[in-house]
């Protein structure tokens, strides 16, 4: 296994996510070798990237600037083909939001590796993407530093954990007042104390909503409950998660914050490789990793997003949508920080939610979803 | 495996990690079978638990009071006969100093599981222990809460460790300044902030003596280089180690000081079990943990086992013999607290060392050593 050459399909390329997965494959060119990239819409990055790995499989969002992408060497395909391309080891899955959903699908049900960053598709189609996952020996590798830290945590042992301990930065606004929340403006929400990620991301860190999202997808990749997942706030982000286990002993997984750790662990594994770009940790310099209780009732997305993981159905698929639409419109700066949670809460309390529901039922919850917060941003608020 | 009854054979049983460890096997009666008990001077505890526990084998160090111990279903035999008795599963060394040497060899050579609490063996020993547990395929498994933490943070890596790190609570005296220790009594030293320990390690904890001989320990038990091993001072006793891999992450193993915890996990590995006497860590009262560089000037003990375990030979016999005399010396109140290193410090330069010693040139060394160190404290420093 260590001297095979993995083929990697990056989808999502020219994100955050994507680029540093590039820089992995380019600290150890002799473990892997891009054959299938798709960007977004950063077409002269998606070219570049082209040029440098040579793929044979590429996509972009925008279809007539793909065709000039494309040459004699390499096809244009669909996330969902490039995905399920016989000659793809390793899926990943570095797009963000719901647009995720189809290709990990498709990854999971061609058994393949799916390195998984978007945590979307896990949140909205959790069930469905772990039965297909089980039934084609595909295996879902974490790329959230969360949940590559509860990973390597739980590598080795041979019983279920007794619980997780996720942790978040808390954000940009760990301790500011219901009063001063209504004031942030988007600069000041981009800005993450510990953390360099894409737009959506940061903006998910500072409401919470995204470790509301994480716990759901820690759900479900651990075959965890929701009473087995505890948040815990720890500002320095040293300490990614935690694992206790039935004995009350406890396992954590520490690093300085850089994405590309976990993505070369979930791309290596189970090798360890040393990558000299990594910076190691310093404990002449950290002094003190500090803890505390997270607040719900100043950061309600947390709450929304766990409330929504523990009803199930179609509710996780309708906090993913609502949050999505809600945070395009703060960044729009067409509503107030706080709107956030005030929109994905009326979504999911107008919602008729379906248990067990098929992707269809997922899609138009998403559709719906979308839809509401748009009307209920421009003051509409019937159902 | 789940199933059997593991034999234990408990040798120090009276002391602090003995009656620990037959704390654990009362929690965990279907678990383990108390085969053989060796106590130290407390006859009467001794005569309790064998009332208790109904050994097959017994010992105490004093022979004329174990003859009232033993009776027509027990029987008098050394700790190195306990140690290879045929129907003896695991050996918990748990008697302190030197006299755990032999039994751990002879344990070893049984191809026993050795549940090791006594360090002295490994650092007096260790290249002798760890050829005779490999030649006779015994596991060492290691009691004390650090090598503990890093034994379950490599559990499961399938590669060696980039790092490991070992954290010391600093003991009571952390922030003294020489002029502050010159002057600590015996009561002060035998007041650990956060462990409740025998006096010997107790006062190796004040000294840091204790971290000095679990680098040595740590050295054999996990193969690692004297310089890929660090100490990280950690006052809270919360983090029991970490262990950085190749990739530059790190894992750690946290739980409240509680020594039962080790204990069990060694006696029941590779299971863990719950024991509801297990306090369990509380995220809501824990908000800080703190680390710093350890002081080798102030704490030269530290430096003087870390060198004595490089340079390797007789030199870490000598550091623990020398050391144990002083402590002896100490506790009666002869010599001051700053003249524990400074009569070990002076033994190690008169020392004339062996390199690849024999069991009988180690002793030698241990003997010679304990005379050096009541003549240098008498006040005759000819060598």
């Amino acid at each position: 296994m260590g001297n095979s050459v993995k083929q990697l399909a990056v989808l999502g390329s020219t994100g955050s996510i994507g680029r540093q997965t590039l820089e992995v494959v380019r600290a150890l060119p002799h473990k892997f070798h891009i054959i299938g990239l798709a960007g977004g819409k950063n077409i002269d990055l998606l070219a570049e990237q082209i040029k440098e790995f040579k793929p044979r499989f590429v996509y972009c969002q925008d279809r007539e600037a793909g065709s000039h992408l494309v040459n004699a060497e390499c096809e244009f395909l669909s996330l969902e083909d490039i995905a399920r391309q016989p000659q793809v080891d390793t899926v990943v899955m570095a797009t963000s939001g719901s647009s995720g959903l189809r290709p990990t699908l498709a990854a999971a049900k061609a058994g393949k590796n799916v390195a998984l960053a978007n945590k979307e598709s896990l949140v909205m189609a959790g069930e469905i993407i772990i039965n297909e996952a089980k039934l084609n020996a595909a295996q879902i590798l974490p790329i959230d530093s969360e949940h590559s830290a509860i990973w390597q945590c739980l590598r080795g042992e041979t019983q279920p954990a007794a619980q997780l301990i996720l942790t978040a930065s808390g954000g940009p606004f760990c301790h500011y007042s219901p009063d001063q929340l209504n004031g942030v403006t988007t600069e000041q929400a981009l800005k993450h104390p510990s953390w360099q990620m894409g737009r959506k991301v940061t903006i998910d860190s500072a409401t919470l909503m995204n470790k509301g999202l994480e716990v759901i997808e820690a759900h479900w990749l651990f075959n965890m409950s929701f009473d087995s997942i505890k948040v815990l706030i720890h500002p320095q982000s040293i300490i990614h998660s935690m694992v206790e286990f039935i004995d009350g002993s406890i396992k954590a997984q520490l690093s300085y914050p850089d994405m590309r750790l976990p993505i070369q662990y979930a791309l290596t594994y189970p090798e360890r490789l040393p990558n000299p770009q990594f910076p190691k940790l310093d404990w002449g310099i950290i002094n003190n990793l500090s803890f505390e209780q997270p607040d719900f009732d100043t950061f309600p997305c947390l709450k929304l997003a766990i409330e929504a993981g523990r009803k199930g159905g179609t509710y996780p698929a309708v906090v993913c949508a609502a949050d999505e639409v809600a945070v395009e419109l703060f960044l729009w700066q067409r509503i107030k920080f706080i709107d956030i949670a005030n929109l994905v809460g009326q979504a999911l309390e107008q919602h008729q939610a379906i248990a067990h529901p098929s992707l269809e039922e997922i899609m138009a919850a998403d559709a719906w979803a979308r839809q509401r917060v748009l009307k209920l941003a421009s003051g509409d608020s019937s159902c």
